[in-house]
């Protein structure tokens, strides 16, 4: 087994900030405006540091030597990892609540090893280790999940590995006649565009955890990414994939399309592994784009905005419309224009709008890829309509400053954390019907469960994806730390929302997954016949029950 | 219980053509010109006609009194129908197969009786009566399946009922803002199409059976329509279902999408009756549009056509790309040119090729539905990118001649096989890297299997669906019927067609689901791990089995 000291290829490659994003060289101090405008609102709370690495508090290892042997022979003694830093990196995911526990040194739940196979075959060795020694397996990639996806739980066993797939990194296969590539699970999301550029495609996909998730990931959490709208989810680009199950191989996908029974590949799309994990995934890819623009328009307010967007959903369609197209509600525009302080954006957005005598109103930013020729065309188009609905367009500068800082939140959430504040997110979809009423209760339900004498929340929202039928509908809440209890702060107000969003039948998640934090609510979104039938497909695939204990299921 | 001469609801709907397709006034003649290929051809073979219905080989019925009487109690005595008609127009689909074992007076298999329920409730106690009772239940809509989809098979059961749901034909809402609409299972596609064009709206499913076919069997074969590369498939439509179970109602779609798990939808449809009956399905409908266009194009070969229909899945994409596609191989053209005879569309496909120099090649249709400036705008870019790939216009009149007959072809069928004529159907999906090999593959099997001393047969193809990633391919197979095996000189040539499409990693089937027929290919298509998780799904939902036994696996 390796040494505390020694380099771990997945330690390196998450960064060494176990407690909050990535690469620490990329964070930057809270901008002064922002920090004076949170002050102003009485949002600023107590400032506290992460405790240093060595005093977080790790169990000893439980595995067993048995055990251990097994995995051992499976991925060869280096890549059975218990150093300290692997172990903590491994020790969750990056919610608030997770980061709010690691950085006050709590790693007692981390997994007992980090077992890193090197291949398919490897992957299989190591599940039937873990039935056979009765150990629980939490497949882990980026490790991003924000609802608590690769939290080590161990269910009925003793002992707890995360399995990590970042060594399955290879582009299998490109087949640049029918546009697809195959992927191993492992490969991280500049990865994948990196090796793709150099056959002159891509994939498009761009969740905010970017930088660290993985193809694995994406499929075991049914991602979308900021470019979903036109690009396709991502269980709209999977057009097969291959799983490792307790029970055997699964191996599916065959062609475009087919009409052979259920379609099993949309099983392990969101399986978040539970039913097996995911080794290499064949995906539709594009041409990479000779062009990406991206542009900023004013709404009048944010109905008038929902309406325009309902429009370009609508009537120009799925390849006409915007590759990404994102809506800030009024609050959500306030709050940009102030947190964003003196940069370029920002300040060329607030000249726009004083020119057009527009105050705040509701801030949409489009992006568009392809040829000169395919984004003229389109942008045009959406143009035309986005003025029919009192769409002003405010140029390049939001646009691109959207673009540039789109992947930076999770580094402004760790200053945050460091000033004392409550920020996380929650999100669903709903259809264009429905819209107004849930963005309005939603809204309430926060800021209701999160005012307090001595402040009240920013409750922000916007529109990230659009479709025919609906839209996706993004909350971003910042509050004041209640330095008391910030976890039971937080969870009133999460559960405040997801009542109300299960009342209004809309989807416990648009694009997070289940993990544990939806798992109440997973009765209202499938019903008890549906979680039975999800229990059938855990007991088929997985009898023993080793895979990722206690997600999903309420 | 209903006389045999009372006027069955159900009856009335199929028609009365117990043995063939649909309406008896739509029949008509052999075309002259057609009649006179097939004979140079060889391929007429023994005449014959059906045995009248009073002689068809029915058995008594064997439903068990206290069975019968739970089933009245469900939907009422006027509902459980035992009449020789309805029984004999519910003892299977509408295949080759099933055609020639009606024809000849087979009906040993037929359903004890037809039962009709009104409505979801009522569907939920006839499966409650049916799994007390111990008795099969064979879910019917437009009984139009051509894989044995609808065989009364009893498994283990001695008693079996089909379960009709033309009843259940009501739209039940549309939501003109989202763009949707709420179908009863039972409604048939022109039902659903003349309700709905009353809100100024179009579902735009048409497979060739929509004149007969329902909406529940669209969710539970996974259909595809002839408008489905620009409407979507009907997987791709739907956003929700409701769905009685003997194990309790699956209520599934919250929004446009949700990231909450495997999505249970998606084991719904294509489930063929085996996990539950579908009672209605929410769906994404379109504006009417208020132009339809229809071309056809000329290409230099097969070969060439493909490259351009890849050009417009890839260059084009969804929503500019034509609605409808449709590529003839030479042989197919070849075909329509003779078989169309003396109609208007042949001979202006005939002279159009003619005046450009082209004898045959491969024959294009497109269809585009829209406003007239999008008809024209989206026409137009696509005929730029057919004029690089070789292609040549043939202006609205072959374009139109499909269009007109595109309903029409099962009707011609009928009449084939009273000229002893073998004609049948299938089709898988291919990747557009191996569309070509697979293409030459499929048709060589069937043509060596088909081909006897007297007599080669019609190999004909086409491309009817295309994706970015590849296209459907449709064969359809003529030859001279052998009258001493006619079931085994089909088999034969099935399994030929069906082990090369496994062979090549292809699809079962990309439009016409399991049924028995493509069964023994499904190890193939999800493997031994898959096929187990379909079990379990099948355990969970319908413990005791008496959903339609005996379709999906081998």
């Amino acid at each position: 087994m390796s040494s505390e000291d020694a380099s771990a290829h997945s330690s390196v490659r998450l960064g060494s900030v176990w407690h909050g994003w990535g690469d620490p060289a990329r964070r930057a101090p809270l901008p002064r405006a922002a920090r004076e405008h949170l002050a102003a609102a009485g949002l600023l709370g107590e400032r506290s540091t992460p405790v240093p690495l060595e005093q977080v508090r790790l169990p000893d290892p439980l595995l067993s030597e048995a055990a251990t042997a097994a995995l051992v022979a499976a991925v060869g003694i280096e890549h059975v990892r218990t150093d300290r830093l692997t172990r903590v990196l491994h020790a969750g995911g990056k919610s608030y609540l997770d980061l709010l526990r690691r950085r006050r040194g709590d790693a007692e739940h981390a997994p007992d090893a980090v077992v890193c196979p090197a291949d398919h075959q490897q992957v299989r060795q190591v599940l039937q280790a873990c039935v056979q020694h009765e150990v629980a397996v939490v497949p882990f990639g980026g490790g991003t999940s924000v609802v608590g996806g690769v939290e080590p739980l161990r269910g009925r066993f003793s002992a707890l590995v995360a399995l990590d797939l970042t060594r399955l990194d290879a582009l299998v296969d490109v087949d640049p006649v029918s546009m697809t590539a195959t992927l191993q699970a492992g490969m991280r999301g500049p990865q994948v565009e990196r090796e793709l550029s150099a056959h002159g495609l891509t994939l498009g996909h761009f969740p905010q955890s970017w930088e660290q998730a993985t193809v694995g990931g994406f499929v075991a959490t049914r991602s979308a990414g900021q470019a979903s709208t036109g690009y396709g989810r991502f269980d709209e680009v999977l057009i097969g994939a291959t799983c490792a199950t307790p029970s055997g191989d699964l191996v599916l996908g065959r062609g475009p399309a087919s009409a052979a029974g259920p379609r099993l590949l949309d099983v392990v799309v969101g399986s978040e592994g539970r039913l097996g994990v995911v080794t290499s995934a064949t995906v539709a890819v594009r041409p990479a784009p000779a062009v990406q623009k991206f542009t900023g328009w004013s709404f009048p307010s944010f109905a008038a905005g929902t309406t325009a967007f309902r429009a370009l959903a609508q009537q120009l369609g799925h390849g006409v419309a915007p590759d990404s197209c994102r809506l800030s509600d009024e609050e959500e525009t306030t709050t940009t224009l102030r947190l964003a302080g003196g940069s370029l954006g920002a300040r060329a957005l607030r000249g726009y709008l004083r020119a057009r005598g527009r105050r705040t109103g509701s801030l949409a930013i489009f992006g568009w890829d392809g040829t000169a020729a395919e984004v003229a065309r389109r942008s045009r188009a959406a143009a035309a309509l986005l003025r029919q609905h009192g769409g002003v367009p405010l140029g390049s500068g939001p646009g691109q400053a959207w673009s540039h800082g789109r992947f930076h939140a999770p580094y402004l959430r760790d200053e945050l954390l460091d000033h004392g504040v409550l920020v996380e997110t929650l999100e669903t979809a709903t259809s264009w019907r429905d819209l107004p009423a849930l963005h309005t209760a939603v809204a309430a339900a926060l800021r209701r469960s999160l005012t307090t004498a001595a402040s009240a929340p920013l409750v922000q929202c916007h529109v990230s994806h659009v479709y025919r039928t609906g839209a996706s509908l993004y909350f971003t809440v910042v509050a004041r730390q209640d330095p008391t209890d910030p976890e039971g702060q937080w969870l009133a107000a999460k559960r405040a929302a997801s009542d109300v969003i299960a009342a209004h039948g809309a989807p416990a998640t648009h694009q997070h997954a289940v993990g544990t934090d939806h798992a109440p609510w997973m009765a209202a979104e499938v019903g008890e016949t549906g979680l039975q039938l999800l229990r059938s497909m855990k007991d088929s695939l997985d009898p023993t029950g080793i895979l990722n204990p206690g997600k999903m299921m309420p």
